[in-house]
């Protein structure tokens, strides 16, 4: 089935639709948010100042029982769905409706911040608090879901979306635990993973609020980024044959250095990325030098590659002037590249429709915004395989993410969490 | 005391003096000297046909027992000094006149090969018995030495030119022995370290057969080198600090890419070593980018340089035009880089009169000769301290040298005993 016929029955009128007086004038309490996203970060917190909280580790379980403490605290009806992601229902006025369905997630990377999805998680929370206090009855029900193990693979919405493989759940994960044994310690079932397991169809729509991770809100001082997409993540290990030899004894011109083609490599990678306009990157973030020794002419370099952009076709077409570029260094050098692609992500676009009600609910908020790509993986890019998915960026401060140092203003946190909310009354209104 | 006025009492009339008619057809017998070497070979033989015996091994005490076999058969009065090495004499006919040395070494690398030192070591023994079998005595007293652990930083001849500290004799060595343990092990004495120190004057001259272990006599069929000297050796650690950021998150021009400024710093060495004409190398031979991932922009690098030249003052103007060029890779990627200096062996020119000997004794047994650098360290750069040196070359296959694939011909390494002997009796008749 072509995505673009995908009709899942909202918004068939585009443009702004007009809310009720009292649900216009419907905010998010801020100071709450704030307060339990700080009362979240106890769980793991470093001696950095960062969260430490893998997914299947201790914090991180003590994490997902404050979270639904707080969800219930939200009048949500409280799961543990069978792959141990924390649902919370509340029902919708229309019982012919699909769900809404908002979320994120709780765990974090090692040694990392306090933002990362946990803005998201808290975010969708507070807008069901929002709701449930003010009486606002929605037309469809409301699903918010924080799904467990992002960092590790998205693998909580990854089990709506596809299923997980034995493979997948014999994968050894940073709490030491394999996935199968985390989904039993977090509560889940593996045995019934089946059930998880969404249809095409099963959900109206998911909207993720999350940080940015990447510094341009920030420098561009706008306060929403309205996320076109999720890039595609493209990774390859690259391996470069040359010829160790003695570094006193052999010529410049009789050496057959892997390193240097490597550095031509590295070089070459960041000029072709670079050479056509738009927002594409490319990342020579992994090296080694064989044998690697101050006296010897290295043999052998094992490097990497990694694309990304929100067109697959322009991935592709980086890729090749690189491998154009690759057989000029080989010539020149005397070495062998060779290319081994180890992870290919699809692009996971957002839904045009969700994108402008997110625009205008943000614009309708006094809020400045800008359309990017995420080139960080989210839950949504799985959620994507079910419905129309859009994302909701706040400002990361510096762009600095995976690290003690992420941070987001209490403000921008709290814009974030009254776009999500308007977004999901907007949603919730059309047709 | 400068070199240059250290004044040895040797070859006071240049050019070639005329031998006795029946030591100018003197000849070794390579026969011998090519079994030698193979019986050598068989102790720490690899499976690769390579050799491992690192000093201070049992298959380096092994060697050391028949290499003593050796030079008793040539006649050599054999004794062990309190480092280690093995001393054959001879006495002269001039009781006034100062020992001529010649030798070289017989441990190799880790999984090395069955030529480098053992070529020269065997060759000086085979050139005492050819001696001693003709009956020709020289005038000047002849000492043959073995060195120990030339590969773990010519520690036996150090020990004759400068002695050995305290921090020298605990270090670690590969046969998982300290020196000191090792100099005991085979049968030396660390207590007595002070007896094998030599002062200058002390030798008359000293000459070493070596493989070339670069690749330019074999490509260039050439029989003999004649080395100009050991170029001096410097190494520096080189730390580049960049900043670590999300590889999807972080646009192009946000990026302060530690390993993007290595890749430009890499080119940028290879350019400036090649950018002047000589025989000097330059070499980057160690990186690691931290943190190491697909998915992570390298926020610092560890790397190195080594640079190679006879020329200190060329080194040094490498160097500084290295600096300057990393002075605009640190603008143009916002990285900063720091050198620290972590070796700097000193050149040891060779003594141009020995150069010219050696030339003239090649020439007259029909031998094409070429002067080079030697690129590579030797037990004749610690003795240059002591008295003038000399270094013979023979082809090294490929110039392939510390592995396996080490080969020298059986012809290349007669013809290179040949004008070690030959050296030496023109060294010997000189005032």
């Amino acid at each position: 089935m072509n995505r673009r016929d995908f009709s899942f029955g909202l918004m068939a009128a585009t443009g702004a639709l007009a809310l009720p007086q009292t649900q216009d004038k419907l905010r998010v309490n801020g100071q709450r948010l704030n307060q339990h996203l700080a009362e979240l970060a106890a769980f793991g917190k470093t001696p950095e100042g960062g969260t430490h909280r893998v997914a299947y580790s201790d914090e991180d379980l003590k994490a997902r029982k404050y979270t639904m403490e707080l969800m219930r605290a939200a009048k949500l009806e409280v799961s543990i769905d069978a792959v141990g992601n924390l649902v919370g229902r509340r029902a919708g006025s229309d019982a012919g409706l699909k769900p809404l369905m908002i979320g994120s997630h709780i765990d974090s990377v090692p040694q990392g911040g306090s933002y990362d999805g946990q803005v998201g998680s808290m975010g969708a929370i507070e807008v069901a608090q929002t709701l449930a206090e003010a009486n606002v009855k929605l037309r469809h029900p409301l699903e918010v879901v924080i799904f467990q193990n992002e960092e590790g693979g998205t693998i909580g919405s990854h089990a709506l979306a596809k299923g997980l493989t034995e493979r997948e759940l014999d994968l050894k994960t940073n709490s030491g635990k394999t996935i199968r044994e985390g989904i039993k310690f977090i509560g889940g079932d593996p045995g019934k993973l089946a059930s998880v397991v969404r249809r095409k169809g099963d959900i109206a729509a998911y909207v993720e609020l999350h940080i940015e991770q990447g510094g341009i809100l920030h420098q561009e001082k706008i306060n929403i980024g309205v996320v076109e997409g999720i890039v595609s993540v493209n990774w390859w290990d690259v391996t470069i044959e040359g010829f160790a030899n003695h570094a006193g004894t052999t010529p410049m011109n009789q050496r057959k250095d892997a390193l240097l083609a490597a550095a031509k490599y590295i070089e070459a990678v960041n000029r072709v990325v670079t050479s056509v306009p738009g927002r594409q990157v490319g990342t020579v973030g992994k090296i080694q030098a064989l044998p690697g020794a101050y006296n010897v002419v290295p043999g052998k370099v094992l490097t990497s590659l990694g694309l990304r952009d929100l067109d697959a076709a322009k991935v592709k077409m980086l890729f090749e002037r690189i491998q154009t570029e690759v057989r000029q260094i080989e010539q020149a050098t005397g070495t062998k590249f060779e290319f081994k692609q180890i992870n290919e992500t699809p692009p996971a676009p957002t839904d045009e429709r969700i994108r402008r009600v997110i625009a205008d609910a943000a614009k309708q908020l006094g809020f400045t915004t800008k359309l990017m790509p995420s080139g960080a993986g989210h839950d949504a890019q799985e959620i994507y395989n079910l419905c129309p998915v859009g994302m909701i960026f706040v400002p990361s401060r510096d762009g600095i993410s995976h690290s003690p140092r992420e941070f987001s203003t209490p403000d921008d946190i709290t814009n974030g969490a009254n776009v999500l909310l308007h977004t999901l009354l907007a949603l919730d209104l059309a047709k």
